[in-house]
């Protein structure tokens, strides 16, 4: 069995092990009070070229989600999500177990755009009764999203926009950065989701980490008290230092990448040397063996659900070739799309073979012919 | 100006603020224990034919709503309900304070359908990470709808069913119950309600009290220390006797009433004995001047949003006519429905004047024919 | 039997149900936003003295204080409060049911100090793990107490030095306002509540309404959207009219008072016009009423739990006396303070007659005597 | 600087970090539903002596008491907990967070008393109010203590009988379940903790994982939909079988331990095989190098804030004493005695080297004797 299901199946890039191995029985502060913390944060200060960001280390999305938005939102404030945000469907309701609604937006490829932000801000605030309804204050959108698209610096800008004009505060949830940042279509750089969202975070799990979540944050209120959400929602990790330690190596330049690592001295501004980090480096992978397998789908003239370059992949494919798959791959099943035909996603990542794919390929073509 | 925008902008019938004054200086226990609760649940006992239910007193619907479906679910569970539902609309995001999120079903009419709520519950039970989704485990109605249509017996009976295989909780927000019991076309019963649903409440705010819901609480594990929910919500009254003392008043024989009063003696399974109280005569009044109202603009040839028998109204009118009708008139905006016509609601109510309606029709005619 | 258990055992003044008989079949708008309320909250403000003072008007005190709560903490902060505080003891966790923890300070008298708000601020921020803790930010006291007494001026001066020094909010229940005010012993004024803290409120229920409580916010901050957490709670009458009603007949000149009344024009200023109004002469009676019961029990040398002058008594009786008394009179059993003694609670309201009073001063001589 | 302030200052033992590092490239399925998950639940339930016991693994503790706690509990329901109790203390109101009230009993050394549950209980019950009050539902209780004690056998079992008696949960918090298990004074075995609690927790993190508790769900309601809540509230680990792993590596027969394994083929029902696990040889060795301590400690004649024989010291000692330990070592400040003396913490761990505590034992003498 094969499993291209999701991007956490395997355990940490073999450097973060070995860093921990190296590390284990040195005595630190705990709770995220450690050098390995202090420098990691430093680190990702200088990438975002935000200084005065915060830059906290939680372990997973879900924990993220809510210790951000609870942290933000007074009781009769809402978030504006996509239908298909992963806060809206796939969190057994944790906003809400936090006492705030998610207020869903329609959405095709996972996206949400300004126009729609401002027509659900406008709504609420011309109603005659809008003290009768959830006041929207903040906008979750996810980066790449859960269909695997990503927004253009435009549409973020557009959004950032919206939100300053009307007081919202923009969260982006980055559980996948990289992969976003990696696509061979992106035009964002870390420094300017920094510059447009008032909090975003840096995922590591799926990108090459045993667990870990980084969050910016840059608006002055949502910086306050921070640490206090952190506790009470149960995230706070006694041993902090697991994760400093991680995100530190991830965002440290790779050892081997395809192209040679870029000569400028000044790392903190470059976007070229945030490329050579170990993270990008394993992002990349994904992205480039996520495309090959997507070419090679596109090639069979199967549709997709939805395009994107990102380390997602969303083929419509025959039952009967799905049932033959099965026996060889796990994958994610997405939707019936007619009687014969259902969306599936396959996803690579940073520890995905290439011969895996090349099979996954082979097989394909094999069980499509037969 | 002569409000036609909801059916609680005047007091109290007059009989209730009678009874208020003649009582007003007995000294009674306080928080609901008093004589006048203990009659007026079991008067509505005995109505419902049920003498096994729980029956209390809230002050109004949103905190009756709140506190209901806070004492039923656990955090992880959530409440199907129409788009259009209170709960999901107007309440300012009060049940997701509770914790408990909100999972709405599209509706045309206001109302859903025993098949939206299997398939919704097979969706969740049938889906790989239903654990990362919120269990639905209570299903919320308004019987009349937010729309002002009722469901049919044969409808409620189906709902039952469903919830009961899926052990459902069914709750039943009958803010405007009376208006809906009344109407024309109406085939469901108090006693009906009780049976089929596992909660439901009985609206006095829009239906000639000064204020109160009836709880009916038949369920077992719902009767279950409801009472400290009431409290903790803020919704026990200090002096409860105000809502016991109403409720038995608008549960009387009326004094007044088209028809001679049904002569048989069993009161409590006679359903038209029930039609014989003060709270159903004032439901026909309101409901009678509706269908006036609804007959001639029908007449009039304008459509409606929605079709109904009880007391709201949903005309689509031109925008022309209604600029007319405001510097007279008030009624709730409902929405656009093209560049020149709108759909808006009136409502009539126990306290609605004839002349009124009468006077309504006449300018709606006048104007219109302008 | 005879109730001195509690103030809310009867209705309203005779006042308030005439206004509300005379207005019944009035229309006017809903949710607090009709001309009664309007005109009551600016009588409010004219008598604080604070013209940018908001207004808002609530069924219930458990209600209020977790709306008040709830509207000014995020989710990490705790209200300290007297061991013995409403919110601590007798609101089944509605504060926590918010999310907020209440943070108990020992109390001997119902009171806490500035110097124990400030040991407690000091002790959060100096700790080590000051994150791990819940942030104190606001401080809730009762004037009166529950146990009847009453802060000083100078007390409250002293809260309120404390509190803005530390950025702690100070919100005042009271539920029972006016028998504070009026106590013998007295040197507080409305006024000085409005410019010592932060938000407080003036009780209707226990003292001639049917129901109400008036919160007054004058910080900016707890201004800010106020109403949307009064709906979200359930705190919202849809017939607001009746709040602002009684609370605009409560604060007229009562019709017959013991001194005559006040001769000066300025009536917003001047604190003896306020002491002139139905509200004050209410609680004056109460009080007179309770001093008169109190020296009598002092004249029969039985120790208090607790001395005040307000509406409230806490006498330490043996329990022989109590089970006769128990016969003919309702009281609140407090605490067993040794084997054959216990205090209990008798209250009066502005609904207590003299000759009750009389009767019960009786019966104790006699009672106590045999 | 040698750190004796907590239990978790370094990694993890080494043969967990070897097994992370052995199975890394495994692909598995996530969330805690992969083999070595299973494997470890099988082998907890073995020792627990419970075949029909739920076994979950989360990552912290705070995480598993909210999660726990909000899973067992209605709103209107409290847990009953030591004043110095964790979730009172050292949560930043994480159980208040979820809507539940912590109860907090005086205590002097940790602990609270069958007695004293039956105190509170009875007190609820028969308190007029007691609809307005939290209701008791839960009994919470730290094995060992936050002061280092632990609970005898009869202890639990009068716990555990009154709270069966009364339908109140008792869940214990085993954060430092080995440390207590191999307390030189301890008659208390895992079986027993299954058979007299409801739910309990077997920490990870303090005793040589990198992270992970291993909570026992033994009631059966308990048990229902337990894995929704571990999602809800952040506590879904996706990678989860690193805790599985470790779990299964820590309860595997230690490779060298002082006496010799034990011989019986039975490993489920041997409480002596159970001490030959990794986990309980890494206990012994932290309680035996504590008690080291504590013995030069006592030899010094200094008192203590409390007696136990687990891996947390609590000595009173001169702050001029203090002064010049903070130069070499670090350790927890719990509390000012007199003006000249203060209680602090001195915690061993599974990783706590002999020659430290030597060191610290010279300095101490060398210390106090200039």
């Amino acid at each position: 069995m094969i499993r291209f299901n999701c991007d956490y199946n395997e355990g940490a890039h073999e450097k973060n092990l070995k860093r921990l191995c190296e590390t284990n029985m040195e005595q630190t502060p705990g709770y995220g009070e450690d050098l390995y913390c202090r420098q990691a944060a430093d680190t990702i200060r200088a990438f975002c070229q935000d200084s005065a960001a915060d830059v906290h280390f939680l372990v997973g999305g879900t924990q993220t989600n809510l210790t951000v938005i609870d942290a933000s939102l007074r009781s009769h404030q809402g978030v504006l999500a996509a239908e298909t945000g992963h806060i809206e469907v796939h969190e057994t309701g944790a906003i809400e177990a936090c006492g705030h609604k998610v207020l869903p937006l329609p959405s095709e490829n996972g996206k949400i755009s300004a126009a729609q932000v401002e027509e659900a801000y406008q709504a609420h605030i011309t109603n005659e009764a809008f003290e009768h309804m959830v006041q929207p204050k903040m906008v979750y959108i996810s980066f790449p999203t859960e269909l695997g698209t990503i927004y253009t610096k435009k549409e973020l800008e557009d959004l950032s926009d919206i939100c300053r004009k009307n007081h919202l505060y923009l969260f982006i949830d980055g559980a996948r950065l990289g992969y976003g940042l990696a696509a061979a279509d992106n035009d964002v750089t870390l420094h300017d989701l920094a510059v447009l969202s008032d909090v975003f975070y840096i995922g590591g799990t799926k990108q090459g980490a045993l667990f870990g979540e980084a969050v910016v944050i840059t608006h002055p209120d949502l910086q306050q008290d921070f640490r206090y959400f952190i506790k009470q929602k149960g995230g706070m990790l006694a041993k902090g230092r697991l994760l400093g330690l991680q995100f530190q190596t991830l965002f440290e330049a790779a050892e081997s990448k395809a192209d040679s690592a870029h000569p400028c001295q000044n790392t903190s501004s470059c976007p070229d040397h945030f490329r050579d980090t170990l993270y990008m480096q394993l992002a990349l992978h994904a992205d480039k063996l996520a495309d090959k397998l997507r070419d090679a789908i596109h090639q069979a003239d199967y549709p997709f659900l939805v395009e994107s370059r990102t380390n997602q992949i969303f083929p419509i494919l025959p039952d009967t070739l799905l049932e033959r798959l099965r026996e060889k791959y796990s994958f994610s099943y997405e939707r019936r799309i007619d009687s014969k035909h259902s969306a599936i996603r396959f996803c690579t990542s940073w520890a995905t073979k290439e011969e895996a794919v090349d099979k996954l390929i082979k097989d394909l073509k094999t069980a499509a012919w037969n």
